[in-house]
């Protein structure tokens, strides 16, 4: 996801990866509504969601007064009317390749991944942490055997399915200093990189974490799962849904309907316990051992399969980074600043959008465009989320791992009252829709919030439908905020066939056109007056009442001397012939006569709000956040 | 789209083209719904609705009483409601990597386009094409040096735009003799090929056609037009429409809004006319000629252009071809049958269209599922299809390039109000979803048409949303109605927890699954039940009160001992979560509680529909066009 930044917005970069190969089989699947939504700026959610398998629908089985599970509740996996997608679920290898080819198809100076690559040292050097011009970090490369960087998944592959445990929470082991060792052992496999910005991605046992000092905090449980994804054959009515399963004694399991007829089932182990020093016996932790609780958890139902694509095993744990940057040269993301368990589908998508709030901030800085200061921002909005993330996993995995209660006097089982609300709420937080970054100098929580109602400051700009003035064609409006690492300006027109609205709109785009207006700073001479700030006009007029060249000031849809007049900035609140209408104004919650002007983050947060007269302030936003 | 059919259906086939290359600009671009449809079942109207520029509205521009062009309507410009997908635009180059990059992901045995390859002699043996074994058919092959098979347009590329003049109507030579001339002095580039089938899609001047003594019968007019595709710089503000322009003295004009800003222009040249022979001048057609009647038609707006992609010039005549086959082992497809006028965008749909009726039927001979006699139809049901593109064109272009009317009084002018009726008529002719195939052992038309009346009968199938039972997810039907060569059945189940239509459901399943059934005939005994007949069901009852393993016997979801049970061939017609309600049996008229049985062919036209009892009737239908 760093890396696709670096693409889209020209960055040099480079990344580099023990492993040599991508995922294959197993490991993450499940792509929230936001993961979607942020696939689809970089111009590749249509591929994920062709390919994916669509949950529609959660199913909640629970034991009876019988003692034999039956199903007690059907929800909608994804909360209704939140989104333009659905939550899909789709293995890991595949979103991987999708990032490959798109940062292929943008990047300028060939962005791949270096694969069978080790960093051995990473040094920082303070005193020139606050230079633009340094490049203060200095990474010692190693280039690793073939043999070195093989995991050991592979290494046993041909004994049946894959397994995963090598990357388990079961496993403490880390591999790093014996590959150092052994590799240091060759000569001329090295490399020295000086680099303006590290960022380690590196997983929950994170070489770069522990190079760095920092430490995940929290803690385990006793609770153990096992993870299998196979063709299951079986009598159980729900297997294409989302299930969440109590049984009565023995435990409880998740079915995550997959691609290609495959299913994940998270199961409970009840039979493994950690010792007392908190390790699990791995030798008890077996497919055939995972697989029979499974058939106990789902009796009487039979389940049973002739083809497992993969499996694992993970003890419980929620933990957080103490830090998520140093001297906001060296950064952590994903796993390498937060831990939990698995099965609420966040641990990939949360750890995309960790980068997905990082990458554009780095590469502006990096061009000189926004101010350095902005990199604070990542801590400050993405720890707040890791620890919402933890909280609810702590809380969820809890209710999930415990015994069903008998009645309402069983103070010791869990009530499936409780389960079930606790989902629920769990969904909105899963959705990824819920997140809603603090006040910085990306974000102006102000009281100007009122003058668009349906779009909260910190928040993700959300989308309906508008049209093309020009062509009258439909476009969910996010589509029109690609991840190009450009800020957006979404005026709000109003009724632009309005005389005294169209003054104002006139006065608005007289300010944006003035020489010393952040728009003409923050834009080079020579470059085209879009290509830091794009500028996006939403009107509420009729369509076929109004025209572009007629209505609208050029600076809203500007001229070039090869290309002619721009046909792709200025949308309208109408009704479409083929798709209905998106009602934009009233689900924005903006005043269809007067409007209002929004600033968008390069990552479709809302950033600022104001009137069509409150230039000032607008002006303000961008000064403080961008090098001007 | 013929080798598209063959990859799908696992028949060796070759491909040869004189060219050494696939189009890279002009040539044809609009896709109608219909086209899309057929995109779609085979795998790829993703990628072409993702990169087209989507044609929304259609505006007509005439003379006001001060003759100055005026918007006089707007029209949308596919009707609404009849497919889920609109027209669109995009260049011909891109179709055509698609088609490839779908040959090449389907195909077993590597089929690919031999380029620079040209058929010298096509021979017959008329002792042989009654005889299932035989390859009747020898071809001898030539490969051609680079030089030969560079197309003119490439020769003469650098001198600035492109252009199509090579491929015009205007140019009356035909390069194969020479070809074969010039190739035949070398030796050691020939190769003979015997081929049970072969299928000439060589254009208007085709060689196959020639070879074969068939003749294109029809006239030409004296009308010429150009075509540009250019960015435009222009004050016209429907230029992102299509529009249609007819001025008052200076001739008419299309405009066509393409991907990447480009638009293009057909223009009528008023100041060029054909002599005596029929001929026009060619040193007159040139861009400047051309660009300087657009400007005209377009006056008082102005435009103006600093990139041109191509452009060429035609003259408007209609021909279609006297026979569509040889022996039914020799088939003529596209301009080699039906040539016309390009501006309602038909010639590559309708092309295509003939490939996509004809393709899976030699598909299924040439395995041995199907009777040869179905080959038959393809004249039968295609050369009616030329016929009324035919017939649709020369009323659509002489409309088209006739000065408007002055007044009611003016009988040599064209009415305004009678171009735009024959706009909206031809609008859904230029679908493609009007196409209805008349009887034949493909086509059972009956008074059974009254169960399924918005299922007509040699029409296509039409598409709704329903629910797959097993996972809730919603499905356009016809997504389920791919492009692999097999039939399908569509079991309308009706009302299935109504315990007497449960019965007629029964009987019906008892009756497949009888040894005699079509469906065990046609199926041989080491292949899955479904390889050539797939059976779909959409039942009425509510989805949360339905259960697939308790409701529905197992041949219509079947077991298979490695995968379980399929859970993709049962769907509901019932409200989704998400996407509304399809309302299905409403939509295709079919009653609710007792259903029906539909037939459907493999490229989705509807064959036989008939009751639940009508087993027999069903076998008949089967029997009539299979291998049985």
């Amino acid at each position: 996801m760093a890396a696709a930044w670096m693409a889209h917005c020209g960055i040099h970069a480079r990344i580099v990866d023990k492993r040599n190969s991508k995922i294959f089989c197993g490991q993450a699947d499940g792509l929230q509504c936001r993961s979607l939504e942020i696939f689809d700026s970089l111009g590749f959610a249509d591929r994920a969601w062709k390919e994916a398998n669509h949950m529609i629908e959660i199913c909640m089985w629970n034991p009876g007064p019988d003692g034999i599970i039956h199903r007690s509740d059907r929800l909608p996996d994804t909360i209704v009317g939140q989104s333009r997608f659905q939550q899909i679920v789709l293995h890991q290898g595949r979103i991987e390749r999708f990032f490959l080819d798109n940062i292929k198809k943008y990047s300028n100076d060939g962005i791949r991944i270096e694969r069978g690559v080790l960093p051995e040292s990473l040094e920082i050097d303070e005193t020139k942490v606050d230079d633009d011009d340094a490049y203060p970090v200095t990474v010692k490369l190693r280039q690793l055997s073939d043999e070195e960087a093989a995991p050991k998944q592979q290494e046993t592959a041909s004994k049946g399915a894959s397994d995963g445990l090598f990357r388990s929470s079961l496993n403490q082991e880390d591999d790093e200093e014996d590959l150092i060792a052994q590799s240091k052992a060759r000569s001329g496999d090295e490399e020295i990189v000086h680099a303006k910005y590290v960022i380690g991605c590196d997983g929950a046992r994170s070489w770069t974490r522990r190079t760095l000092g920092f430490e995940l905090q929290g803690e385990a449980t006793d609770f153990i799962w096992g993870v299998m994804d196979i063709i299951p054959i079986t009598d159980f009515p729900d297997i294409r849904m989302r299930c969440a399963i109590h049984s009565a004694e023995n435990g409880s399991l998740m079915n995550i309907p997959r691609e290609n007829g495959l299913t994940r089932l998270y199961i409970q182990l009840k039979e493994v316990t950690p010792d007392a020093s908190g390790r699990a016996d791995r030798s008890k932790i077996t497919p055939e051992n995972i697989f029979s609780a499974a058939q106990k958890i789902l009796s009487p139902y039979k389940i049973d399969y002739e083809y497992c694509d993969w499996w694992t095993a993970y003890q419980i744990g929620q933990r957080v980074g103490t830090n998520f940057d140093a001297h906001n040269r060296v950064f952590l993301a994903g796993d390498a600043v937060h831990t939990h368990s698995p099965k609420a589908g966040q641990g990939m998508n949360v750890s995309m959008q960790d980068c997905f709030n990082l990458g554009w901030k780095v590469a502006l800085v990096a061009k000189g465009i926004a101010k350095r200061s902005i990199l604070s921002t990542y801590q400050s909005e993405r720890r707040e989320i890791a620890q919402a993330l933890i909280d609810f996993d702590h809380r969820f995995s809890r209710l999930f791992s415990g015994r069903p209660a008998k009645d309402v006097m069983d103070a010791e089982g869990v009530s499936m009252e409780v389960f079930k609300d606790a989902f629920l709420k769990g969904n909105m937080f899963a959705s990824g829709l819920s997140v809603d970054y603090g006040p910085s100098n990306l974000v102006a929580k102000s009281s100007a919030q009122t003058l668009a109602t349906g779009l909260p400051l910190g928040m993700r700009f959300n989308s309906f439908k508008v049209l093309n003035q020009s062509d009258a064609r439909p476009w969910h409006f996010q589509e029109r905020l690609k991840a190009d690492g450009r800020f957006r300006i979404v005026l709000f027109a109003g009724n632009i066939l309005d005389p005294s609205q169209k003054t104002r709109v006139d006065a608005f785009c007289a300010a944006l056109d003035q020489p010393r207006s952040f728009l003409r700073r923050a834009t080079r001479d020579d470059a085209p007056i879009d290509s830091v700030i794009d500028i996006l006009t939403i009107h509420s007029a009729k369509r076929v009442d109004t025209e572009l060249l007629r209505d609208f000031p050029a600076i809203l849809h500007p001229f070039n001397t090869r290309t002619g007049w721009d046909y792709n900035k200025v949308f309208v609140d109408d009704v479409s012939y083929h798709e209905g209408f998106g009602d934009a104004y009233k689900n924005y919650g903006v005043d269809k006569e007067k409007g209002c002007v929004v600033a968008v983050r390069p990552d479709q947060y809302v950033g600022w709000v104001g009137t069509l007269e409150d230039f000032d302030g607008l002006q303000a936003y961008f000064e403080g956040c961008l090098a001007i």
